[in-house]
């Protein structure tokens, strides 16, 4: 892949490449909670200030560990904008806006092999850790429900994309942003801020 | 796998997985609708009799080429039996007691496999032509949306499978099923009975 006519890059290209294995490895090894910057950085036998730099914090680190091409951190501030009555809505269009993106392709990529891969632990922190977090502060009224609400509206998420961008059928597949936000959308606003007995 | 002390029993696996790869390869070529009993009979080497004879239907032979350990007949006849009022909630307490059953490990591994792989037709063909049939006619309510009824039901109940039995995500993924069918079936209810703009 690298042409070799730069000193710089083949050097600047493994030092990513063994940041981001030993990451997967020490995530693997001990769980996102446990594995620090620190033992990460000294797998890979360069400097911590040198991960921070390359990958910011811990959660990025995994995004990139992952192979997922949107920051995480760009749909929260998209969401953490709009009033809670139309949460359901901006997931759909916001979400699914970046899975028919160019990025998208390997959005999908990213996730049928993270499904298709022996171990569900990364997966299930990326979810969890990453990609919900602030949602699921927000959403947590009763106290306490947070948690199931979003993975709920996770639920609905994963299936929108298995269907629509891995198995594509139709008429979920071609179906627009605004017949989406009107069929999918509510399911999503229930499961977020709606009665659910909890 | 076979021990060699019975002279039938490996013949007839043969004969039988013959047929199955036969199946596999020509509704793979030509697709579910194209590929006849006689046609996979022919590249099998056997009798069409012979085909129906441990198969039953060309669904039927889908359903054992998929590796798909549930006769979704028995699915079908459960969901049929009640009345539209409590369809959603059947659905969840049908289907993923099955995933939840000692046979559910099997259903689960087959679900992956169909994602891993790199086509997703006979998936899609799956879900349309076997185990979405009956349902669609029956909610095809104003006539003409049975189709996005159901598929949208699917990208529920696919991101659930997903979610409890892939990524083993809690709280879902120790949910009873009355709090399942309480919290995702009227979204279920809903897709397939309710109101959607369509």
């Amino acid at each position: 892949m690298s042409g070799g006519h730069s000193g710089r890059r083949p050097g600047r290209s493994g030092t990513r490449e063994a940041i981001l294995d030993a990451a997967r490895a020490r995530f693997a090894e001990v769980g996102f909670d446990k594995a620090s910057i620190r033992s990460i950085a000294t797998a890979a036998g360069v400097d911590p200030a040198l991960v921070h730099h390359y990958f910011g914090t811990k959660q990025q680190l995994l995004t990139a560990a992952l192979d997922i091409p949107a920051d995480p951190a760009i749909i929260r501030a998209a969401i953490a904008a709009v009033p809670d009555e139309i949460l359901g809505e901006t997931v759909i269009r916001t979400v699914v806006g970046i899975w028919d993106s160019p990025i998208g392709v390997q959005a999908v990529a990213a996730f049928r092999s993270l499904l298709g891969g022996g171990d569900p632990t990364l997966a299930r922190t990326f979810l969890v850790e990453v990609a919900l977090k602030d949602v699921r502060a927000r959403v947590d009224s009763p106290p306490g429900t947070g948690t199931k609400r979003v993975v709920l509206a996770a639920s609905q998420m994963i299936g929108l994309l298995v269907t629509r961008k891995v198995l594509e059928i139709e008429p979920l597949a071609s179906m627009s942003l605004d017949e989406l936000a009107a069929t999918v959308g509510p399911t999503l606003q229930r499961y977020l801020t709606g009665e659910l007995d909890l």
